[in-house]
């Protein structure tokens, strides 16, 4: 899929909603531990409920592999379940990789034709090597770690470079944005820092850019909106525990339907104030 | 396992080698593809032949992801083999993991509790609450990446800090070595940088240092030692493709052996000289 696609689906749906699926098996709902493949079951019927108002689903491979092989199998049919019955959906793998060249290969093999994801996030700290990789291959996309949500960014993204004055994550902003183009890199910026989507625009003012933080984490939509958004919408907005986990009786996706389509219909206020759809 | 019960073996073996099991399925004999499990019946030869001369084994994720939950079910029987077979041996889970901390806690499960391995990699680049949940494990162990031994580690690894003049690497280390101990930290040092050790040891004296890169990537092995061993040898050094892939006819378990061997005698005769053995 290339941006101008996926900026498509996003005018479609009115939504550039992505559903994190982050399905830690200790807040699933207790009716659904029976199943010998819960994650699977859970995410089936997130998915299900949630399809209409998402563009893009992102597991993070954290909660699978806590369950070991058998949650990498469980991922695997969360992916060919998206690919068969929602072809037009974008799938990130949420797995934060990053390896020397020759190992970066393998990860790029593993998530783009053994599990045939859309994208996978990526650590950038290794450089050129961890992603290039990944850009071999059309119509998949490296979705690098620029500024994130968390409290212990600082500790690192935020280092100032001597001579030239820039933070480490916009030095990472402008040398890794050479590496690919608009279709097939995006960056994951944290929504806490929605005033800070100013001048990270200024840097990449073309690119898509993944939010997670809108939630539980505390970023608001209307600020990412007001500083990230471009105009081809350039916004992917990450919700997870705040739509999956909002609900964990036997009606979570009837639930989980309601509060994406809350989210849905924001969005879709503010893709209109912005005259995009 | 603590560092002093690590230097106990090196000091047994009279061997600081880790061997990497980075089992690309193209690189392996021929006669093994016809098993259904040529990753683990290829590992476990390997593990046999090499046992002796080796302290540690480090599979990489990648060469296992490449092949799905199969791979990974795989990477979890080695884990499994090692442990029964030689409870003695250190395993290093080489996935270069980091992410929040609640994503986090459920990387250091997948590798500390489903898993059981000894110790894994970890990307530093989201700061401290990638690394803290897998400190909370004790006898495990965080390998926090430093200086990288791929040519792209010059991208933002050796960024210079405004004020301090410190290196990226170096503020890693520097703020990193806070986090942990000497018994449950460890680094990444690529071994060609081997003439920045010296420098890397006045910052974590007291540190063991994972050094890739003999071998196939171009590192010496009389270097790192002369500029990385401290009073407890502080080194593990790792070789993958110049032991596991030395040979790909049916002889590779017993030239594997050999070459582990020569690489154990060398390490032997430098653990004299510096009188640790």
């Amino acid at each position: 899929m290339k941006a101008l696609q996926l900026f498509e689906q996003i005018q479609r749906k009115g939504s550039f909603l992505c559903v994190g699926l982050d399905s830690d098996i200790g807040k699933l709902p207790k009716h659904l531990l029976q199943h010998e493949e819960a994650l699977f079951t859970f995410n089936k019927a997130i998915i299900d409920a949630t399809a209409a108002c998402a563009v893009a689903y992102k597991p993070n491979l954290a909660f699978y592999e806590a369950l070991g092989s058998s949650g990498w199998a469980q991922l695997e049919k969360t992916v060919q379940y998206i690919r068969q019955a929602y072809p037009e959906l974008f799938i990130i793998a949420d797995a934060k990789r990053g390896d020397i060249g020759n190992t970066s290969r393998f990860y790029a093999e593993a998530f783009f034709k053994t599990m045939d994801v859309d994208a996978v996030t990526l650590s950038p700290y290794m450089g050129s090597e961890s992603v290039l990789p990944f850009l071999a291959y059309a119509n998949k996309w490296a979705v690098i770690l620029a500024l994130t949500s968390n409290p212990s960014a600082h500790d690192f993204e935020l280092t100032e470079e001597a001579g030239s004055g820039k933070k480490l994550y916009e030095k990472i902003l402008e040398v890794s944005s050479d590496w690919g183009t608009i279709d097939n890199t995006m960056y994951v910026v944290g929504a806490t820092q929605a005033a800070m989507l100013r001048s990270i625009r200024k840097s990449v003012p073309e690119h898509f850019l993944l939010i997670p933080g809108i939630g539980t984490q505390g970023g608001s939509l209307k600020e990412v909106a007001r500083y990230g958004m471009n105009k081809h919408c350039g916004l992917l907005v990450n919700s997870s525990r705040a739509i999956i986990f909002a609900d964990s009786s036997r009606t979570f996706a009837t639930t989980a339907a309601q509060k994406a389509r809350e989210i849905q219909q924001e969005m879709t206020q503010l893709l209109k104030s912005k005259h995009l759809i």
